[in-house]
């Protein structure tokens, strides 16, 4: 008993046999294949077989995935733990809209709780060599939070009296522009260079202080660029200069280096 | 009656204490729901009743605003600098226009003064640990001032030549290019990558053009993306020098720094 | 006979003779000028002596490319090495579409495979001093190819569950957001910050989401262009070390370094 | 007769004299004046009186640009040299149209010509401390064109290709896409995330087509900026550090150093 348990364990939650990765592949594919019935059930345009098909498709998809679920809280020594860890509520609500939807009735809030099932792509990806690139960029984006919040304040404010501005400028003549609110969507849309036209300046006036919100956006998306950057430059400069020469103890030596560059030493 | 005020101003003024937190709090909720109020009284279609609670609330919150601006002056020692300084004239401009609506009428000027409310925010901001994010930013962007402005005027003329070019090009059979200042909107919506949509080239040689611009405008964000993320870069490898000079107590060094760069001494 | 052989490679494969050097340059103008008769005869709407001239220009510059590829064969040492090569079968491609045309009619895939000729003109550049620049880049793409593969799937992740909740907000009232892959459509044309505007939100609430979508859009470009930078920097941080080792004669010494990092021996 | 002409010399070509600043003001209001001249000329809808008006103002304009133009001419002392200039052109072509629309009649192609007296302006501030500014934003881009030669191609590339694929798709469901250069053109629009929506996909396949596009053309634009970027953090690098220590001869001193930061000793 104890055996199958440890061959499950390594199945399903090591990655480092062939067995686990297989397992791995194979949950990705079942993954993306849940996903793929999420988006196709919601067109309606579609024949009423292909909409049957993805019932059962769905249903398919569930049963395997409780399966996997409830083995993963029978094999782990902790199950706890991993029900109240991210990845076990990500699981859960991976098999809990079907059920719900049996009861309640397909209510749309449950779709969105079936997209989330591609997050445990996540889990996946989580044992491989990814590791190490994401928690760089997720050290960069973290340290420089602080930044980024001025950032985007400062854009609430411009888009706020920029709306506000364009509200009295080109609400008389423009019905695109009927409310402030509308006016502050319209700033985000310019701002951000999005642009869809369905709302546009028509007056003179709204049109040079469109261009200037224009060129506002353009000129400012180089802060939150220059700040991530930035942060992605330290952090690349200082991973390599911690190797410390045992006899000046300096740092900052690159990774190839055999001597100290400052008195020679043999690094270690 | 000295402690009463001495109170108010830890409260109102500072931010360290709990009261003061509270009050700092409270007041950006207020700000915001103020913010609120504009926008959603600018909305035509809604029902009159809460047109009505709209109206309401701003004179309540401009009562609250007024409280706080007098006892701001009352409390502080030198009531004349608070007034004369940027945020005293914000907080002035808060309450103000409620005040000049019901003599000169709602003229549609007092709503972005208003709206100007939001700016008050930044107070509160001031005094926490975002000051220091942002006055990095903001030296990166002072500092690079020049570079942004020729940055700035270089797009200027492009969008004037193109916008001319264009007009010749597209005016014979395209509505949308009637004037040049039309078409100079037309080169700013494009070069920035906005794209509305509303007007766009018709002939062949105009999409050429117009594909010419795009790029252009495509290759040259990397120039103010450039000038502030070099900006920050050098600002953020100056900070890591905060190694103090033994003898005169100056900080700044780099890390071979061996001797204090301001008055010779060698460092530790 | 070999005499004619080591001359015609010298023209064709060498670029430092000026024969060579003319022969790429005719070859350039040749490419260029079959990916202009792709797309001129793509064009219904021209005079059929146009369309005409087009299929004979086409079987021109088809004859002259077949006797470059042959001629290719018989002048290289190992025909068999080059055959299979990346831009032996490029060659190839090139040619083949003309004539499979006769045989199987003008399908369409076939344009498609006449358009990579462009391809071709990489050959030519790949001979001269655009080399390094390009094998920089390319090195600072291929070394953050794993930074980039993480940001690409959280893009993906984050447009398929906003495309699901606006799927949800929108369908109701909007015929754009007609399925839920409709949606996810929209939400990489939104967060892209391209902007189409065939499909836009009416809704207030789903105004507000896009609003959100765009603001996260135009901050999270930062991270690939920080990613990219980061590496550009460091790459060109490590260029500068042409300094010698006068003793071991390897390069890539820092600015600062006063020892050879690979044998210890001092540095002039 | 000398004195005249020496004061005269100081008012036109110098700017540290109040009189040469003066003179510098009052000509960038003129090119400006000039530049609104020419952009409200183009407008049909105005009254004609309005246009009456402004031929008078171009006249008058032309008028002071001829006499700035003989005056530049008489008071150097190598007129020839002017002349053939890069400005002296500028400085012609400011003043001819005018004069050639009395012979010519004013085709449109004057109106660009007179469009470019904008880069009059660049003169004025090539004398400012803008200068240094500019050549540092020249450099970087100069020392990083082949690079960006190398990203533009790959572009071109990229966009002929995929507007190949996007024609075969899209062109029997979807008018926009009537010819490949046409299609060519719509990938331009996407990839530089330009998105008019003039054209649009409208079949599955091209959406999913145009989404990889997107999301391409998203992260690409990581490359100019990285460019660039990396270019002005070398350069603002090595800036500071040339100043050199007179006793130990090492580089790298900050602006505000007194000392040498590796031996101590004073720098000068």
């Amino acid at each position: 008993m104890q055996s199958v348990k440890n061959r499950l364990y390594q199945v399903i939650y090591e990655t480092d046999t062939p067995a686990g990765k297989l397992f791995d592949i194979l949950l990705i594919i079942l993954i993306l294949l849940s996903i793929v019935v999420v988006m196709v059930e919601s067109d309606d345009t579609l024949p009423p077989a292909i909409n049957k098909a993805m019932v059962v498709m769905e249903w398919c998809l569930t049963g395997l995935f409780t399966i996997e679920y409830f083995l993963r809280i029978v094999i782990i020594d902790r199950p706890r733990k991993y029900i109240f860890s991210f990845f076990g509520i990500i699981d859960l609500l991976a098999i809990l809209p079907t059920y719900l939807g049996l009861i309640i009735g397909g209510t749309q809030m449950l779709i969105v709780v079936r997209a989330l099932r591609l997050v445990r792509v996540f889990r996946v990806l989580k044992l491989t060599r990814y590791v190490k690139e994401a928690s760089v960029l997720w050290l960069a984006l973290l340290s420089s939070r602080n930044k980024i919040s001025v950032f985007l304040f400062v854009v609430l404010i411009i888009v706020t009296i920029m709306g506000t501005v364009m509200y009295i400028v080109e609400n008389p003549h423009n019905e695109g522009f009927k409310s402030i609110p509308q006016s502050v969507y319209w700033a985000i849309v310019t701002l951000t260079t999005v642009g869809y036209g369905d709302i546009a300046p028509v007056t003179v006036l709204g049109k040079f202080l469109a261009g200037f919100i224009m060129i506002t956006g353009y000129a400012i998306i180089a802060v939150p660029t220059g700040i991530v950057t930035s942060q992605l430059v330290n952090e690349s400069r200082r991973q390599p200069g911690s190797r410390v020469c045992p006899d000046c103890l300096k740092e900052g030596h690159d990774y190839e280096a055999a001597f100290c560059k400052h008195c020679g030493h043999p690094l270690k």
